[in-house]
């Protein structure tokens, strides 16, 4: 079995919910406030600085040129190209530059970056990327789902959020994680596994608190 | 006036509210339920391995030698001082080491104990200091709080707790890192200390849900 | 004075040092050995890898969208930019790309590069900037010496390493780094001032000692 | 084959020069200038500075217990055990504590502290504990390789420094760091042994640089 799809495994029942998440659903069907949406946007904005934080010391930690570009694409990835959704929302909502600038991190927010961040500092290129993948793997998940709904893709507001996440890119870039945490992951001890699934399986929980974060606009 | 008064002003409502919490004033009243204590102690003793990890990183950090001698000699009070009274608790509640080696760290421990050492990681000495100051600081504050209900302090049980965060030892351990935060403080600009406050609020939150963990045994 | 300028004047010795370098001259007036440049080119590619790691250490601990979006041109402009002039030289000296994979770096450039990786670990985004700024600068500064040399930038072989190192792109990169420092540098007390320039002084002579090795071929 | 024993067979040549060195060779004849002995004190002594941090860095990134007191006595053993034995040259040889706080490391110091320091930054624990052991084995080796000669333990200067290297204490810290070495080595594959072998001959050599350095007194 591949690593990605042990770990996957393990927290089924935690993504399963994802779906279910009053956030998520509010999506799909274009109930979700634009209050809600807003808070959430700013939130996820200041998690993918973060996010492209890991991605940097993916670079420092690889030893292979070819995973330096690897991890220095993804870095642009974020920054340039899934904050480009980001960017056009809040311009959508009236965010301007200033609000960006003053707004904080929720504390859900910050324990969810920071453990990437020491989990990154302090563990090696394998543990960074478990770490990254509830993230990006489940994005992708609910992309899909919501993508199932009939009409969802196309709604006026929340049609672009949904096919940014099943776009070609995206789906392009996160295999791309998938196919080097298998690769990475094949000469894994038990005890490596066992603690592969422990990062997974927080990063997992910290998505769930996440989406509890934006539905009830907790700071 | 003093970086360390700066930051507790900051904070004070929420240290206040330390004291009201359930979890510290049924030490105080020996109310306490065993079962909440045991959850307790074993989730602050696996926190306590972390923090001699941040103070390790203060040794790595230190420019000058008295500094390195200083956070040598505060891993060293964590790993043989303050776990010492854990380790007297846990014999006491026959918690066996296989129990401790099986335990697994609540996800608001690990957010706390991330957070400090990503901090340590990506900051400097300061910062670092400041972020494990809410443990170190409040922790005696309730002691002395605590030590002043008549009885409480001799409590069969609860009384070694309190004893142990007013004990001469910790109270000079604690004013070592008080007194080392003023004088690195010193030189602050306005924008640092924005910083270090947001800093030591992150933590003092963190310590605020920490409580809440152990009260509701959250896992 | 700005810092760059404070710091410049320490090293100016060392660095006039580098122009009057057999390496260094010998490229200027295109006696060098093609024997010696391909053992420099080789050699200086793996350093541009450690030093884009330590370009993804200053994304990391930038805390700026501004400056994270800086370090991050930098990586680029590294793994993309300079080191294309590299894979130039590379083809044109039939080095092929296994044997790129199986050179080591020499004991000087390892030295040179885990200084500068460990600053950026262990240091502030301002003492990491100033660890590349040897290399950077005094680069540009050979370059455009070596460009005052009549017939110097148009030899058919070494021609098209001057130009690189005075060219537009890289001339704006290296500004921009300058203008970083200097700003990050306008409140700095006398004893960060010292310690900067222990770490300009040390990379500078680093430099002196990685032309050296480039002459004598020295694993 | 264990891993310490594939990594000796590794050095060997390089080890059995450091025997051959005029630096050592005068501890052990007694003919080594006190000049030369007083420069490789000081540059030793800061040496140790930086061998703790490495060590701290072991605290930071132990997952078990028993590895975090492993390493928290390793700090210990250095900042309180070996550097005992040097202040009580440096008392011997009249050097003030003001001259201890000025001296600055040398380049070559520098060079070999900061490898190990960004190998223990970026790399695990196995990597980490090969990168210290270059220099508290060979110094083991050194010592009983003098021990051997009729008179030298007893030299009035000199003997106390052989006597420090063979010393019950300084040889059972050894063997535990060797011990460790080996069970982690135990599941290592070929591409990790050779990653591995590179470490470690790396610091072999700055060993013999460190000599050289001792030497001609290089800074």
């Amino acid at each position: 079995m591949k690593l990605t799809e042990i770990l996957y495994e393990d927290v089924k029942e935690i993504w399963d919910g994802y779906l279910k998440h009053p956030f998520v659903s509010g999506i799909g069907d274009g109930s979700l406030s634009l209050e809600r949406f807003r808070f959430y946007m700013l939130q996820d904005y200041l998690y993918l600085y973060d996010y492209a934080r890991v991605y940097a010391l993916g670079i420092v930690k690889s030893r292979e040129p070819e995973m330096m570009q690897f991890f220095s694409q993804l870095v642009n990835d974020t920054l340039n190209g899934e904050m480009d959704i980001h960017r056009g929302y809040m311009a959508r909502l009236g965010i301007t530059p200033e609000e960006v600038a003053n707004v904080k991190p929720s504390i859900m927010n910050t324990s969810y970056t920071h453990y990437m961040l020491e989990v990154g500092h302090n563990e090696g290129i394998l543990e960074l990327l478990v770490s990254i993948l509830s993230c990006s793997w489940s994005y992708q998940m609910i992309g899909e789902a919501l993508n199932q709904i009939p009409g969802a893709a196309d709604h006026p507001f929340y049609g672009d959020w949904i096919k940014g996440y099943v776009s070609e890119e995206y789906v392009a870039c996160n295999q791309s994680i998938l196919d080097t945490v298998d690769r990475l992951g094949e000469h894994c001890s038990e005890a490596d596994i066992a603690h592969l699934k422990d990062i997974f399986k927080t990063c997992s929980r910290f998505e769930a608190f996440f989406w509890d974060m934006a539905w009830n606009m907790t700071l």
